[in-house]
């Protein structure tokens, strides 16, 4: 008869032999390699126990509050289906199709997206990012007329202007354009050459194309159905001076472009097409050029600095470079919208992908039924390190979601550097990532992937320009890695840092202390699966990454100057940039893993997070193991886990994209139905077969 | 007076300091420090003189033997205006459009391009390249006439074939398809469920699909415009045993599937359309089902085995994979073109890419003009690797041409499989490489190269499936590494290995002898551009790849059976086969560079290798750490060398592309123009506006 204590005693014996046992399972015989060995199995099945999801609670808790609304935009399409997009539509139908779309669905829905923009952000992105499920040219028409449109009257005009144009943006009264990119000048605003010159005598300004560089170049809704453009131009305003005039810098001016009866093209305004596009044909981009057209002292959009009747410049803000700041500063929305869209078009492709890889089965052991090509590691390696990301990057971008919105109420001066930051560096971040993803679908599913009728082209087309509107990934990095550089400097001269670069008030000093030999060298898989290692890893890389690129500007600078030396250090700085992103994505994931309420979507979510962590620490272990930050031994196991990851996240990989919750016929693909038994005789029936 | 000895004494020990400062100028400030830092400019300036290129020249040694046809091919189409796909076309009108370019390219050109599929396969695929740079739709339609069903005619059947249909094929009287894919099975060819039985009554095989899964899918020149078929099917016997029939394995038979008069689909043939693609809309793509079909017994293409009229087969071939092995090798050509051809779209595409990187200007130093987008860092890196892959894709796509040709015209054993693997190899490297390269160049070219004018859009699209037709990349791949293999166990078994893998044979032992701890350490530039440090490097990975995948796969077959191993090992396996092709491009662009004849071209040619050979070492830098074969200041100097290498192949960056010697009409992009202060004008004279 054994006591209490000695059964007490014997278990924790058992479980101190167990655990050796398992390290040395792992050492030994590494996490791929034990699933099928005998004895050993029994062990790593009990540690390893099959994850079972309940898809609708998983569901539900990555729904997010705006989820209603969302059906609200498909059912409506849903019940409109003649204004369903074909697959085969040319440029000029499309357009109007477009229109359509958008009239009706702003008309009859009962949804005013534009009334959203302003009181609840958070829903009108997420109804934004819906329309986009619908057709990605119909997200981009109605984020012309409600973000920048819409919202550059809102942000940067005054009441008189609202007052005056509100209702004819809401209800599609009054079409309109956001005309800022010219020919020359896409990413360096400040260097737009159109002008818009005061003239006192009658009280207006006069707005110019002084060459053929200053063409307002990409205007979506210009081509043929604006009758309103935004445009951005230098104020020019007379002095008594010598020179005669003085440049105030870029400005907005309301400019109406057609007759708003015969929409005729006003005189003076000259417009063309930009014509046929890689994608998203159906936004209607044209070229404006501006001959002496004159506009009211009213039309400037005066919120940040104003024209007086006698042509004297009022503004709160103290100089041209912190007027331009705010005005640009009222445009994040753009990118805190396409950020969050472009999750939803990897969330597509990911279902569409994973799906197919599912059904299709090719190729098997001699003489054995095939199996299905998700079966093999390759396909593994492809898509469920990007199911996993598509995981952690709905994560983020509601986090930024929550952040904009809060922002938006609060006008608090650190929310506005964070958000700006967040927004720039994930939409940088995620849309390139999408781009390549898309892709990667594309060829992983073959043929059958190529077939229009399974979306990956148009996506991809339609998503492609997502790297480069509301400014350019390469210039968006730059800017986080400007943000962190300064955060960096202040930290150094004893001011406090913002919310978001938490990590790096708290513990730079930590992190950039000597790797210890020690953990150097840890490679169990319950170290590996840390929260801690991971998040300290992806922070070390970009501690040091900022330390060590402080130092070489600092040096560079003396000889090249700063922007010399920043060209110098510009690749350096991108990756700084991105490890930084990296390190946030996974701070949000992991909070989201913890606060999961069900412990079957807790323990699938951290198998995906796990994998994310994994996955892009090996990704750039060249990193790790030049400063000896991890140990071959361990770079080994990392690259053994993250494998075997990617093969338990497959197990689950089904539930998983059914837990995006996007209906068939939004996704659409008659590969990638959500009851693949159906999805070969959808195929055939959609050629013509009858079945 | 000096004597002549002391003046080369002298010249020596300045030789010997100046070398020994250089050595120590790199160590303290490596490369790319050093060009703007006073006293050692000059030094770095003398061992760096800057290339001069003559593009002539180096346009003369890159040409080829073909450019003249191909210039002919140009010429053709240029003087043929209503011959010119448009920007916008339907997908019907697209395939018409298409038809008619075939017809009138071989009919009033004056090229053949069926005869020299036979006479000179370098010339033919000089063709197929300069075709698809008109439309590549009409490169694949062209393709499938010629190579595939053509192809098939003459290589899978026997002289009564080739005298019955030659000229038809020739002349496109008979336009014909090449149906071997299936809805259900693509890679997995030996899994085709199509039957041919033999009906010894008639003397006929009957033509059936099975099932829908067996429905000939993808099927070019199906759906519109063929009128012939090679049907790939189970060949099926009676047999007097008690089974009453024998399947005699996947066997190519001509199946006529439309009249010749009336062009009405044969009874007992169901022709349906595939639809939309991604892209390549002009070739019409169709899927067949046949129902009890009957064929002469003359139609069975009988090189590789034969049915006599009492239904007795015969074959000089002795097992049913020996004769799919040698019936699937004759189609080895396909790859051989895509992998030519895709060459052929990056280059469009860097060309592209690089005269809009030069023209375009964004941004620059404070009060100061801006600066050309190439001049960044950022867009260096994006590109200069790009246009060193280019030359060197060229330089191997080259060579395996010329393989190719000497193969058909020996019919040698080993080169047989060589060129197999190389093709498989190269074809499944490159496009992936190009594929990927369409998106960065579009991303690079920001808003203007989302125009459709400026072709990255189509090229992408119509590009995208080479990845997959022909042979997935993925299953290539695996052909490549089981080759190696293959090779591998022969060297440990004493016997002979072929010339491509001449390096394998030569010295795997000394790859593998553990790294030398002193070159491990050397960080020299005259080191790190020497071939030998570049080749050996390549060559060490491939090396360790092979020898620990071999380990690997006969620890896992014990448990897992060889498929199992295969599957559990795959990532490494793909791996594996792309550092082995990558050695292949290395060794054939170091032989191009010390072939060319000229000083200048020579120069210009290094450093594109140079950069090559360190980009690609970089990129895998992990790899070499984790074994210490480079030291971590090693490793930062290659990644130093290489963006000074980006640096140094921008300067010649318009010679590089000029040197490809396309014409303007070719490439067709506004932005992408040879002469690039027209560009810009160009482009608004496109959109409408008056220069």
């Amino acid at each position: 008869m054994e006591s209490l204590e000695e059964n007490g005693f014997q278990d924790q014996v058992q479980s101190i032999v167990t655990r050796r046992f398992r390290r040395l399972c792992f050492h030994l015989q590494p996490p791929l390699e034990s699933a099928s060995s005998g004895d050993l199995e029994v062990l790593s099945c009990a540690c390893r126990a099959k994850v079972v999801v309940n898809r609708d609670r998983l569901s539900d808790y990555m729904r997010g509050k705006h989820r209603d609304v969302q059906q609200r935009v498909y059912d409506y399409f849903n019940s409109r289906p003649e204004l369903q997009t074909p697959l085969e539509i040319s440029k000029d139908e499309h357009r109007e199709l477009c229109m359509r779309q958008l009239m009706g669905f702003v008309r009859e829905s009962g949804i005013r997206p534009f009334r959203y923009a302003l009181e609840d952000p958070g829903k009108y992105f997420a109804i934004l990012e819906a329309v986009g499920g619908v057709d990605m040219s119909l997200g981009i028409k109605m984020g012309v007329q409600f973000s920048l449109w819409g919202g550059s009257v809102l942000n940067l005009g005054t009441k008189k202007h609202r007052d005056k144009y509100f209702e004819g943006i809401d209800n599609i009264e009054y079409p309109g354009c956001f005309a800022m990119t010219e020919l020359h000048h896409g990413s360096n605003v400040q260097g737009l050459q159109t002008v818009a010159t005061f003239d006192p005598l009658k009280d207006e300004f006069i707005i110019d194309t002084p060459n053929d560089g200053a063409i307002k170049w990409w205007i979506g809704n210009a081509a043929v159905h604006g009758k309103f453009a935004t445009v951005f131009a230098k104020l020019i305003l007379p002095t008594h001076d010598a020179k005669g005039i003085s440049d105030m810098g870029i400005h907005a001016f309301i400019v109406p472009i057609r007759d708003m009866k015969t929409h005729k093209t006003l005189p003076g305004v000259e417009v063309h097409d930009c014509g046929h596009k890689v994608g998203l044909n159906g936004v209607d981009n044209g070229a404006l050029r501006f001959r002496s057209v004159r506009i009211p002292r009213d039309n400037l959009l005066n919120r940040f600095g104003d024209v007086s009747r006698d042509g004297k410049y009022t503004s709160g803000l103290p100089s041209i470079s912190k007027r331009f700041a705010a005005t640009l500063g009222e445009l994040v929305g753009g990118r805190v919208g396409l950020a969050y869209s472009s999750v939803g078009v990897l969330k597509i492709s990911v279902i569409i992908a994973v799906r197919y890889s599912l059904l299709r089965q090719q190729f098997g052991p001699p003489k054995q039924p095939e199996i299905s090509i998700l079966d093999y590691q390759s396909q593994q390696h492809k898509l469920m390190p990007m199911l996993a990301s598509a995981y952690a990057y709905h994560f983020a971008t509601l986090h930024l979601l929550d952040k904009y919105s809060e922002m938006k109420r609060t006008h608090d001066e650190q929310l506005i550097g964070d958000v700006h930051t967040l927004s720039a560096g994930l939409k940088a971040y995620v849309t390139s990532y999408t781009a390549k993803s898309l892709s990667i679908c594309r060829e992983a599913c073959g043929g059958h992937g190529y077939a229009a009728v399974n979306r990956f082209g148009s996506l991809r087309n339609d998503h492609d320009i997502f790297q480069t509107f509301e400014g350019d990934n390469t210039v968006l990095l730059q800017q986080v890695a400007g943000y962190l550089l300064k955060q960096y400097q202040e930290k150094f001269q004893g001011g406090t840092l913002t919310v978001t670069w938490n990590y790096l008030r708290v513990s730079m000093n930590s992190y950039l202390s000597q790797p210890n030999p020690v953990t150097a060298r840890w490679e169990g898989e319950d170290h590996l699966r840390d929260p801690k290692f991971q998040l300290d890893t992806f922070r070390y890389r970009t501690s040091r990454l900022l330390q060590s690129v402080a130092v070489r500007l600092r040096k560079h600078s003396k000889t090249l100057g700063n922007f010399g030396a920043w060209n110098r250090c510009l690749n350096h700085l991108l990756t700084l940039a991105e490890s930084h992103i990296e390190s946030v994505i996974l701070e949000k994931f992991i909070d989201a893993v913890q606060s999961s309420p069900d412990s079957s979507s807790r323990a699938a979510l951290k198998l995906a997070c796990d994998l994310y962590a994994l996955d892009r620490i090996w990704n750039d272990i060249g990193t790790y193991r030049n400063v000896d930050y991890v140990a071959p031994n361990k770079a080994k196991a990392i690259h053994k886990l993250s494998e075997y990851l990617s093969f338990q996240v497959k197990t689950v990989a089904k539930e998983l994209v059914d837990a995006f919750d996007i209906p068939d016929y939004v996704t659409r693909a008659p590969i990638g139905m959500q009851a693949t038994e159906d999805a070969y005789s959808q195929y055939t029936q959609f050629a013509g077969f009858e079945n």
